[in-house]
């Protein structure tokens, strides 16, 4: 993580000191607590979210800490001298459990188990919901993206209009989503991802002559140019230009890698460009395109048969636009051992209490996902399934292969799990989507993936619900 | 900035890297260039934009550099020798003419002009726009809530679904927009905003009685505590145990601040709770309300005179949903001191070539601003200003007061500015929305404020377009 290493025990919301404090000063530092991560609703319309985060949330739990500086900071805002000490030493000690980074996950369903005292547990909300909710959002867009660019390349260059900071681990999760290079040097480099870029109208502007502009950026990548050519027009200038430059390369032996369509009807653009690249022996030309393309655009080109080899998507892939958050939330399951819920007057915010395992149930026929059920740790995978709210929907699901979703991740504040390559992610991403049944991968109307409780589980909702 | 200082020099695009590479081999290093920022579209639906970041910009660019261990990654990629020798001392030496922090702006007007050679005005074009959009979107986001809220309190509470280490600069983008305070501890530190937070449902959770939690938080926070009465049922159980306490409360002589509400109907909720706090003799309690809140939402509110003192506003400020990005650009106007400009396949995406000043006129009679003028910056202010792209449209403005909204702010790389408090460029900000007719501050439909173009100006660009 990229927080300042000298303050990431800052990067909370206020309440989450005040609490803090409020627990140690009331003598219950020592409870021990269990906190669920979930999230509510699909973004973008979707039927699933792809998990992300998960490697930088425990990086930066190893080092959460406390600098002397930010107890002075929090001494001038009126915190207790003795709580402040307590803080000068703090480590997170919790253990974790997830989902491994990268699955396939649904509404409703735990997905990281925070276990600890109530103090390290409630301060590391803010944290763990902020890296989260961000990467899943994005991996979930790139995912989209792939899924509606099939074998084509994918190339993000959304620095421009990310949201500020949050480019760097855009880009990270746009590759565990399915991208394949960034134009983002610096996240290039931290996450070991291909940087790729094109050029600019500016190059070409630099130079009195297009075609002058493209032979010289050619003389410096011969291997890698790509030329950029809607600067003055595209059909007339741009795409001839960039033609007589690749047959005078051609003569030095070197092969021109494509040009890009940035602006005007890309479906119309990519059909005129490869028929004219065709005609002049320049087949293995690619048409990179991008403007404001998303997982729609995308598809609709491809439908329309347009030559395009790769897609170059920016400000839909940094942010997530239309949706611009996952709507993730940290919830409080068990309490001194004893289990807990929260009934609010939204009836489908009630939460669900206990520490659960939950569990994929595979079809045993096709062998793809067909639900997702939870259950009270201390009990076996469910037979049967319940609708969280209204049981009776509900299906049975012994003749389901199963599998569990949870493993432990951290121990005692360490993580136990092995760290991954961000390309292996983006692999077990695409392994298990394609598990999916294509009515939940659509993207209009997606049929709705079953996540349903077991019986213990139902029973224990039911009995805290009729005590409240 | 907190780009790790390390590492500013590749929190750029790729192709920056390799177009300055590009002109340090061709011997074009100092050429000079003039770039200009500016936006094509208001967000939001909105009619206007409040521009922000300026300041993160200038201590980003007086900072700007090349870490040796980044050179050698670049070399990894393929750079040559001699042009990592020349980044190994690059710093930006160019010069920033820019409107003033929490100006008003629009549509198509230069808001930035950077100036220098060719490398260091184009290796800062990412770094620039992934800043100034971003904080001008969120700025923007806020100063919409401000206008809903009136007088009442605006707290910002996104960290949780900011996007990743955006959170950083949201917080600051949204005080200056108008928010009187964060949740987010490590901004409210670092900007010198004040922080402000509540309690959680976790809080509450760990107590066996809600009330006994509220008691307890009181006893910690006896000036602050604002009590969060949905965990159970709001007017059954929460606000009546948040009387009670604030009863026991002023047996003490203490007064509880106030009372949060974060489900539900608000307008019927915030109504019921108001009565039952006065009925009780609590009519110094405030209402905080927060859940999915934006500035429809709360003008919703206010209209229904829903007796709210305090608005908690979390995703949709700190993320600017709807819309997660300003669609902000950064080209090319003058290279060796040669006006320039792009025209692309979409005539409204032509751009504005030269050396340009920005005027804003204003309404003798009302003081209010009527119209902002572009021309060349060697040329006095417009007397007739002319619509960019149809030049029949145009009107007079030789009645009009004009001011100038550009000032050179950083010089050789320096910056030449005092740093302001962002309580005082938020001032700025409202000072100048006041100027402002209120139907270009409607949310529905505002009405277009005129952004003009100069007659030199307009000669120019027939002129450079005739010729291409």
């Amino acid at each position: 993580m990229l927080i300042p290493k000298n303050s990431s025990g800052l990067f909370t919301d206020f309440y989450e000191l005040t609490m803090a404090q409020g627990y140690f000063l009331s003598g219950r530092k020592d409870n021990k607590a269990v906190f669920d991560y979930f999230f509510r609703k699909n973004p973008f319309g979707g039927g699933f979210v792809i998990f992300a985060g998960l490697q930088t949330v425990l990086d930066t739990l190893e080092n959460y800490h406390f600098e002397k500086s930010d107890l002075e900071y929090l001494e001038s805002l009126g915190f207790e001298k003795r709580f402040l000490e307590f803080l000068k030493d703090f480590h997170f000690e919790g253990h974790l459990s997830s989902f491994t980074e990268g699955e396939v996950v649904f509404p409703n369903e735990p997905i990281v188990r925070v276990e600890g005292n109530i103090i390290e547990t409630q301060l590391v909300e803010s944290l763990l919901l902020n890296i989260l909710n961000f990467q899943s959002l994005i991996a979930t867009k790139a995912a989209r993206l792939k899924l509606a660019a099939k074998n084509k390349v994918l190339l993000e260059f959304g620095l421009r209009r990310a949201q500020g900071l949050a480019a760097i681990h855009a880009s990270r999760a746009a590759v565990i989503g399915g991208c394949d290079t960034t134009s983002n040097t610096y996240s290039a480099r931290l996450f070991g991802i291909q940087p790729s870029g094109t050029m600019a109208h500016s190059w070409i502007q630099t130079f009195e002559d297009e075609k002058e502009s493209f032979a010289k950026f050619a003389e410096y990548y011969p291997e890698s140019s790509v030329f950029l050519v809607d600067t003055y027009n595209t059909l007339e200038k741009g795409i001839p230009n960039a033609i007589a430059v690749a047959k005078e390369m051609e003569k030095k032996g070197r092969k021109l890698y494509g040009i890009r369509l940035d602006s005007g009807d890309l479906a119309y653009l990519s059909k005129k460009a490869r028929h004219l690249l065709d005609a002049a022996g320049l087949a293995y030309v690619k048409i990179v395109v991008s403007n404001q393309l998303d997982e729609l655009v995308i598809t609709s080109l491809l439908q329309q048969n347009a030559p395009i080899d790769a897609f170059g998507v920016g400000t839909s892939l940094a942010t997530g636009m239309q949706d611009a958050a996952l709507d993730g939330v940290y919830k409080l399951a068990v309490i001194r051992d004893k289990p807990t819920m929260k009934v609010s007057e939204n009836v489908l915010k009630m939460t669900l209490p206990g520490k659960k395992n939950v569990f994929r149930f595979r079809d045993p026929e096709s062998n793809c996902f067909c639900a997702d059920g939870i259950e009270l740790s201390d009990f076996d995978y469910p037979q049967q399934i319940y609708h969280p709210h209204f049981s009776e929907k509900n299906m049975p699901v012994s003749d389901c292969m199963h599998e569990q979703l949870m493993q432990q991740v951290m121990r005692k504040g360490r993580k136990i799990i092995e760290n991954k390559t961000i390309k292996s992610i983006s692999q077990y991403v695409h392994k298990r989507l394609d598990l999916l049944p294509d009515e939940n991968k659509r993207f209009e109307n997606p049929h709705i993936y079953k996540v349903g409780i077991g019986k213990e589980l139902m029973d224990l909702r039911k009995e805290l619900k009729d005590k409240i």
